[in-house]
């Protein structure tokens, strides 16, 4: 074991070497000029896989983006784990607030620059290394492992629930470990078990058939926007709690002894604060933040638009107003319940003197792992052994829908150990990789198959 | 007399062309873009006003679009009309919703329609061949004029002002005459003798330092769309009143006379609504659909904008969100007052935990001119003898700021005689100006110059 950490230590230079040439791939999901990239980065996961040690090693296509599996299953009686991640990327506009190209990553404080460097290629890097470390050195693994390395997670993963039921016999497995968030802090690895769920609506308000003189009828129609003002300020009370009947009903409580676990985990309140850049934070009366965003659910305007919003003044009344809208939820919230009540809610209140349309754009399911498996506990004294101190327990705010999936589909509950810091910057311009958290991860992925 | 009255009803091919020509110039003030475009505009105008026999003409610069000026003095002893108008027009988007291209005007049901036909070319037009037939004629006027053209009263008329002041003792007169308004319906004219004043504002509420992650963020920072909301939400109460505190303190009652003269006019609630598409009126409780639009101040949202606007979902907390307010003022409101009280109300609510920025676009003061005055009382014969039925006394829901000008730099009461239709959609896709209104109009002008 020793020594298979020895050779992860000395290889930190071709690692890096290698997962720049990972980076190099503009594999951008949701631009279909970018389809060929995608598909040039599926072969490129197939042959890293095969450098891994694996063996039956498929791109399946999709009606989208293909799918990369591959396997090694020569431990009969060991569990089987079930590694996924993905190999697209988000989009790298705007451009112009990149320090160097996306796609020529480049280090700075400690860091891998570029796109997907966190998110996700970087950890599904790890996980190879680790297999390819083990297996150079040992020619074997301790564990079965089987691996999805999908190329849509970036634009919801719209193919890979259909791909799992179509396969669903040949990714049969013991859980599912998915490196795809983050840890606590720098130093401070978390084992998330809990997930929120989704809804993401659009409500449209129209009230006259065309825009206004805001002069010649201002006074005696209904404007558009006030309305959705109106309707959007009422959905919550100024305890913060959600004013939509029926939106609690399905709110399992959480235990006292799970919230002080949850309480247990350190919170810098000025830190969070200043690095949001906001005097006050703000929520719902009688949660810590941390429980506002891992235990509670929400509703938040994501985007609001209706009339003139060019510059300078144009004195219009507006014909309609929009608004996206969505909640996280919690379990046992069910996304097509509360899409419902949503939905029922804005039409309900909406007075006669405009109509409303509700568009239900996409949605998942929350989703708590359970705590007490003998995985979760591996990776615990995986991340001990590796990063000298104890992981934390935490919930994530965001969702992963695929991981309801895997349980419905599969039947698998999911370990969730990412290895992104905090400030990894996912999703927006300058996305790093923590580099020193990288080679100690990998350490801790080795540790983690070893100790199954 | 009924020789010039003859004259113009065999000139109604000849007013087309040349009006068809003055509407293919696009005099968008507010567009950089069309500035050369303004410029021509401005010695087109210049040349009309040649063809119309007026003298000492002048296309005046300012720091904006020139001013277009003309007279004729020929008549000691008689009064001295100031006539107004406007020779810019309003942008053209959305494009795609006009039937055909907006400088190429087209008759439809009677109407011509392109962009500045009704507001204000047609109706500047007008005054324009009033003037030329009785010259034609005459050979003299039986009154003085004196014409101030200008390019920029859809930008708020920044420059104007200025230029009276400039050009006080040149612009002398006894009574400014502006047609930049509207008949109560085809064959219902109107002397419109009040206008709303206005405040136009913009506010932006800043939340977090940029755009959050909803699922990462959600439910421990105040959504700045949700605090706009509710702030907005906040203006009035159920009965459609205002509450920003000191709104309606300088309000002057409007005495029952006039009332139950505005009263009078008569208001078709259902052809009203179903115009406009709607299934329900809605305003201030206590007044009439009129009332609303003619005597009581507004608080409107012209436009609101924030977070994710495109297509499809994109689950972002916004850094920013912004909306565009006004009101209409009615006397004795001052609308620097009105910014204050409305800047001061939004900064009071907001909580801490966002900041709101305030700022100011442009104003005007609401006027009401004397009804009692020979010249009130020479445009209700000139109406009644050409469209043959009594002109209503009415106010005006809209704002032209330079009538307030008027008063304060020349000492000038306005006479406010539009001929636009109220479906004129001026500001619209498919403006358009009523041909036999205009026919008869500029007969109504003839009369009216005859009868001073």
């Amino acid at each position: 074991m020793e020594q298979i950490l020895n050779d992860i230590r000395n290889s930190k230079a071709r690692y890096l070497e290698e997962l720049t040439r990972f980076l190099a791939i503009p594999s951008i999901s949701s631009d279909p000029e970018n389809k060929n990239d995608v598909l040039l980065c599926a072969e490129h996961v197939s042959k890293m896989l095969v450098q891994s040690g694996l063996t039956n090693i498929k791109v399946t296509p999709t009606a989208g983006h293909p799918v990369v599996s591959g396997e090694w299953l020569q431990a009969p009686g060991k569990p089987t784990l079930l590694i996924y991640g993905h190999y697209d990327v988000q989009p790298v506009d705007p451009l112009d607030l990149w320090e160097k190209p996306p796609f020529e990553a480049h280090i700075k404080n400690n860091r891998l620059v570029a796109r997907g460097s966190a998110d996700d290629k970087g950890q599904v890097f790890m996980h190879l290394k680790a297999i390819e470390a083990v297996m150079t050195s040992k020619g074997k693994l301790p564990v079965n492992v089987k691996f999805i390395i999908e190329g849509e997670e970036e634009i919801g993963s719209p193919n890979l629930a259909g791909f799992l039921r179509d396969h669903k016999a040949e990714f049969d497995a013991d859980v599912v470990i998915i490196s795809d968030s983050q840890m606590y802090a720098e130093n401070l690895p978390a084992i998330t078990y809990g997930l929120r769920g989704l809804t993401y609506l659009e409500i449209e308000v129209t009230g006259p058939n065309r825009d206004l003189h805001s002069g010649s009828f201002g006074g005696t129609v209904a404007n558009p926007a006030e309305i959705l003002a109106r309707m959007l300020a009422s959905v919550k009370d100024e305890n913060g709690h959600i004013q939509i009947p029926g939106f609690y009903d399905d709110v399992k409580d959480v235990p006292a002894v799970e919230r002080a676990l949850l309480g247990s985990v350190p919170f810098d309140e000025v830190a969070y604060r200043e690095g949001l850049g906001v005097k006050e934070l703000w929520g719902e009366e009688g949660y810590s933040p941390n429980e506002r965003t891992w235990i509670r659910p929400t509703f938040e305007i994501n985007g609001i638009w209706g009339g003139f919003t060019g510059v300078g003044a144009k004195t219009v009344l507006p014909s309609k107003a929009s608004a996206k809208i969505s909640s996280r939820l919690v379990p046992d919230q069910d996304p097509t319940k509360i899409v419902e009540l949503t939905t029922r809610y804005f039409q309900s209140i909406a007075p006669k003197s405009v109509t409303v349309k509700v568009t239900n754009h996409h949605g998942g399911k929350p989703v708590v792992a359970p705590l007490k498996t003998p995985y979760v506990e591996a990776a615990r004294k995986a991340f001990k052994a590796s990063f000298h101190t104890d992981a934390l327990f935490i919930r994530e705010g965001g969702s992963i829908p695929i991981v309801a999936d895997f349980k419905e589909i599969l039947g698998l509950d999911t370990l969730l150990i990412g290895f992104a810091l905090p400030d990894n910057r996912a999703h927006s311009p300058n996305e790093n990789f923590h580099l020193p958290t990288m080679y100690t991860g990998i350490e801790t992925l080795v540790i983690l198959l070893n100790s199954l």
